[in-house]
């Protein structure tokens, strides 16, 4: 029963839906697990909540 | 300092309060380290950001 | 599909069969999420790996 | 920076680079973030340290 | 690209900021890897929702 | 209780006590949190094991 994880950006209802399909069957054959067997987990974190380079996104110069 | 997560649905304070308890118990008792070392950390997921099977968790055919 | 972790010492495979099953059936009860729902997952941390106020557990003062 | 988790059975070098090409591909498309940014993340999980229903994957029968 | 996550309390966007600052630094002199390679997620768990010593933080006597 | 984790290359033991430390000590003057409450948890992951724009570590030209 593997457990696939996505930390990310807010995301639609139709985005997620679309995530989850596609994660799902690439990682079944490439592992040979049947899909049934997957779960996966969308983490939307805010963007004051996430660094990158010692900076965090909410203050990135644009 | 054992860590121990639960990412699952939406509970109750109750509900919380029950699960840290037992989870300490029993890990205390299984690993002979003392209660008062132990996190949990309960994490509370939507039901639009789990996947099952390639199908979130809200979009499920009841 | 609720996913428990638990971050931990080494452990033996029956410590880690009994953990599986009773976080298992607690967190079923407690949840009312049928027990064939949830996945454990164990991590066996050495201890050269963990810090504890500052300190790895490897380095510690008995 | 999104970080995609995949914690599942052991892997080969190929089925890595092709989970990781194939994640980063879909994600970068359906979030429309540069595949620049992704960060995938495997963990391969011994069958002793994975639960499911109550009982070790090692010790399920076939 | 490294991955610092702190799951701890609320945190001002000052505190973040600081955080996040201080922990890329630090992790970039002692890996010799550049700064601009770390990526840090800041997890703020309600006190509802960690235990310890079997104890949820928000029912602690003071 | 705040838990630190960094996921990121293999270290000398050295390093870990260094990065430890010092990741306590910042954290615990940002967040006015004893330093004694803090667990910092280190995983070292493979650079067959991560993947950055698509491409695993182990794989990346030079």
């Amino acid at each position: 029963m593997p457990v696939i994880t996505m930390d990310g950006p807010k995301l639609s209802l139709e985005q997620k839906a679309e995530l989850v399909k596609a994660f799902t069957k690439i990682a079944a054959e490439v592992t040979k697990i049947p899909e049934k067997s997957f779960i996966v987990l969308i983490e939307e974190r805010e963007r004051d909540n996430v660094g990158v380079g010692g900076v965090l996104l909410s203050q990135m110069q644009k």
